[in-house]
């Protein structure tokens, strides 16, 4: 036990157990492995593709086709913020990511005709976040903004 | 000149010329022929792809990832509609079609936060019509539905 008093620090374990939206990137990760492989793996471990700085960004072609792995990653993501409009508001919510071999294409989130969640990406080989903070940020932000528009057009949410 | 008189029959090149769907496919269509292929085509030549009968669908595996080809149709398909429903409302309408590789997927027709057709495709390796006939009403009635969302919910589509 130190008597030295220690600024409470976010340790990135913690930062994900206070985020209901970053749980639930980590939850559908792991519903997506099928061979157990991350099984004993920690969260942060599993959430850390998703932190991309900028000196990595530049080392990421963007000549290529987009990896699967990165279109899953980007899947989960919307996925993840599918799953926390739907809690909030009870209306099944869809999931869709159309991207062309240059990395352009549409991330949307909707239920019945209403689109909760409407992105254009770009370089979408390089999706990422400077750090856990921001990836929770922009997800809250995306759930919250979905969440009113749920509630401020229920009948064409419904339809 | 006969003098025998023949019952008005809708021939394919006058059902495309009384379609303004067909012919916002067709119009697709030759936009996207950089290298003048289909220049000296017919348009009921253009759209023959798009009739695949039964023993045509039987004839097209879905063992297979989708064609890009068929892609291609889907998504000019779509974009009619779109198109369409842009000249009756004025508001920018988005395509957007989502296939994984078994031919599951998502059409989706959107302006601003409203989803102006929303179809799921399954076997999209079999897109297509019995008969240009049918091709023009399915067009038609989604173009229909499209334009009575738009003018229900104008909020949510300008969004």
């Amino acid at each position: 036990m130190s008597l030295a008093p220690t600024a409470p620090e976010l340790t990135p374990a913690s930062l994900i157990d206070g985020s209901p939206f970053l749980k639930a990137v980590v939850q559908l990760i792991r519903a997506n492995d099928a061979y157990g492989t991350y099984r004993n793996w920690a969260d942060e471990l599993l959430l850390k593709p998703y932190i991309v700085t900028k000196a990595d960004k530049k080392d990421i072609s963007l000549e290529e086709a987009i990896d699967p792995l990165t279109k899953s990653r980007i899947l989960a993501f919307y996925r993840a913020i599918a799953y926390c409009i739907e809690r909030e508001t009870g209306s099944l919510a869809q999931v869709v990511v159309d991207l062309n071999h240059e990395g352009f294409g549409w991330a949307l989130v909707f239920a019945g005709r209403l689109i909760l969640v409407s992105k254009t990406l770009r370089d979408a080989q390089r999706f990422g976040f400077k750090s856990l903070e921001k990836m929770n940020e922009e997800g809250d932000k995306l759930v919250q903004k979905g969440i009113e528009l749920a509630q401020q057009y229920p009948a064409v949410g419904d339809l």
